[in-house]
């Protein structure tokens, strides 16, 4: 029987042309006129699937666009059940004129594959697919128990996957999570990310009259909110950066000595990340590490703020309302509802005198992850990487928030690791998307590896 | 020969149908549609004066619309000259549906003249015309020599009215000025306005990243501009509700126990105050009552606030920009340029680290007025209403700012005695405004006895 290597060397051509095709379906799903597109995504993606020799393979209602599942199940119990994440919807295309090509008519040049989703993240997850294929089609089975779920919402931030996971629990349950969305560090070093952030959004609304009102009249005997809002939000923040608000770092796990070793071996060019910006200087948290601050430390950020007049010239008013829009960015083993308590009682506190505030939580709400170091999977992931890189990965703590990875393991119990092979300059969200055929080889064989080390344990 | 209280009485039809007319012209400044009608009343203005027998009477180019000039100089120079200012231009008339009757089809009913522009300003200034010429037409002189000059543009805020006095220096040139546009306290009581609030207006400015970043990528190790904003902000004012800026009051003339008796003279509601705002309660720096900070303190007001993202839900961005609209209130002898240099100062000081600031100065700017109480028109103008109304005007200090008085004194050297008997539940800039005819002829015969009394003395 032919081995699984050479089938997908042997295939490499058929398996470029069927993503060629996945990627020519415009599955954007942020765009209404499109959502037809979507759901042709998700059959060609079950047929697809289904060719491969998954079982079970069926679109499941989500509220929103379909989510995609399959699975081969016949491992026996004492082997493992991994779940296989990835995203069959794409970002929309603007803006068209900076594209050298159609986005949805792809083409393979410079050993690069160019159109919309090639990387982010169509030719990604499909690698996990056409690697199960590999191993069932010339062993005629599979050395572990394995679910796949794709989702077609992930460019509009995964709206209904949360409640989809709750309601699918006993479909989704598994030993082990892989996303095959992520990335790589660069095309020669890789990484392994074993934090994301968590997130808490609300909005902070102060008021004092009840209509904007004549500055010169009652500007001098009656509280403006603009004055009460900015003084409520600089006392957020004490004068070493640290967030003032009681509490507020009570939950934190801190970082050991092992932690920030670990940290400063990843590179982190102080000079290129502020001009990627434009500001004039680094900025933050004394006591740690710029990365340290990114990528380890909880932090409230101002995302806007708005009140009373805003246009040209003057207008002498008191203005009525002045409102913040804040998210926190939270980090093991803060709970988004416990700050959010906090902060209320920080408001109710620190209100300056003749206005009314009040907190106003927003839905965006997500735990933070930090995935234990000897996870299963994490240790797997790790030693495939190393195999494939020929070094050890850097250990990544990501200061984004990925709402579907909290989702997963507040509902099934279970981490993510991701394993994934696109890479950050590959135009993500932007004109001339594109994907190296050389990670989508090197996606093949690291997935490949891993499946076997996967079959390899005992549940 | 007839005297002029008689001829005033005998000629009231005339005289209100005289002003009906002259409401009948839709004179709305704000809006380029009516800028000929503006023209219109100009020109029935001029007219008007000439038949009062006012000489030299012409309109005046400013730039915008005319101002109406006219003068009578035959009284000797031993004798003074005083300028009588008013505006013949009105406000808007929306929402039409809410008034009675056609707004420049005036009526009177129930001994009130209905018409737009019939109390502010109208009605007011015609009042001067008509008493010179009662004088004149009964006597064949006028005991003193008189100016007046009209403007056409009061309605939106008199934007070429401060370089149209800085032009007509020696045309304008008088020993003391009235205006004919202001008001009384109530029907019964009366008033007089000893100052007015400066302004100046400014913006401020903080910037961070050169454009909006990914707060989860950027947040924790780059300043955030609404944050900065906010901590400069707040460093503005201490917590005795104090202007912190440092030398902000050094220039305030402290008000004396004479002054503040005569405040405390003044009816001031604090309940009602505060109920026309819907506010909570009263606010305000410590120390002084809540009509000596509205009348007779120098204030910073945030007109508004804006930076980041402002839509529904959570948009996670370290914003770019974050600026905040102010105008000061300041009182004698505080000089709007100097105070902008002490606040260039202050931001320069507590501007936080890791972004940049500035102030942008904006035109709006008007010195202070603090009108000594032995100036010759205001003791003038006491002793008439004293007459008048029986009893002691309220000493008033204005929380607002009227440029061209500021511009009087400035170019002119000349401070300005409003004598006007509007009264503000006439509603000014509002649906069915109206002017008393008791407040016509109670002015009429207040502006008679002003006359002689100035005729009476001597430069």
């Amino acid at each position: 029987m032919e081995n699984d290597q050479k089938y997908l060397t042997k295939n490499r051509e058929k398996f470029n042309n069927d993503l060629l095709n996945f990627i020519s379906i415009p599955s954007i799903a942020a765009l209404p006129e499109h959502s037809k597109d979507v759901k042709r995504a998700a059959v060609w993606l079950k047929e697809r699937m289904c060719k491969a020799g998954i079982e079970n393979v069926e679109l499941m209602g989500t509220g929103g666009q379909p989510a995609v599942y399959g699975d081969w199940l016949h491992a026996g119990t004492d082997k493992p059940i991994a779940l296989i994440y990835g995203h069959y919807d794409v970002q929309p295309v603007d803006p068209l004129e900076l594209w050298d090509i159609d986005p949805f008519k792809p083409i393979i040049k410079d050993n690069k594959i160019f159109g919309r989703g090639a990387s982010d993240d169509k030719g990604s997850m499909f690698i996990p697919i056409v690697v199960f294929e590999a191993i069932f089609k010339t062993s005629g089975t599979f050395p572990f128990n394995i679910k796949f779920i794709f989702e077609g919402e992930e460019e509009v931030a995964s709206p209904n996957m949360p409640e989809f996971v709750s309601k699918n629990v006993d479909k989704l349950k598994c030993d082990m999570i892989f996303s095959a969305d992520g990335g790589q560090f660069s095309e020669d070093e890789c990484e392994l990310a074993v934090a994301y952030k968590g997130i808490l959004g609300f909005d902070i609304e102060v008021t004092g009259p009840d209509t904007d009102k004549h500055s010169g009249v009652y500007g001098a005997a009656i509280a403006n909110p603009v004055m009460a809002l900015s003084q409520l939000i600089a006392s957020i923040k004490n004068d070493k950066g640290e967030i003032a608000v009681e509490g507020f770092y009570d939950e934190v796990i801190p970082l050991t000595s092992k932690d920030k070793k670990e940290i400063s071996r990843v590179p982190f060019d102080d000079k290129k990340f502020v001009e990627q910006t434009g500001a004039i200087c680094l900025d933050g948290e004394i006591g740690y590490t710029p990365l340290e601050r990114v990528s380890a430390r909880p932090t409230i950020d101002l995302n806007g703020i708005s009140g009373g007049y805003q246009g040209a010239g003057t207008k002498t008013v008191l203005p009525s309302k002045a409102f913040a829009k804040i998210t926190c960015r939270l980090v093991a083993d803060q709970k988004p509802k416990e700050i959010l308590k906090k902060i209320e009682k920080h408001v109710e506190k620190h209100l300056p005198s003749g206005v009314t505030g009040k907190v106003i939580p927003l839905q965006d709400e997500g735990d933070p992850l930090l995935i234990p170091s000897d996870l299963d999977s994490m240790k797997l992931a790790k030693e495939v990487l190393k195999n494939i890189y020929g070094k050890d990965p850097y250990i990544i703590r990501v200061g984004g928030s990925i709402p579907i990875l909290s989702a997963f393991y507040r509902f099934l119990g279970v981490y993510t690791t991701t394993f994934s092979f696109q890479l950050n300059d590959e135009n993500w969200h932007a004109p001339n998307e594109f994907f190296r055929l050389s990670s989508f080889y090197k996606g093949q064989e690291a997935y490949r590896q891993l499946f076997h080390k996967i079959g390899s344990l005992s549940s």
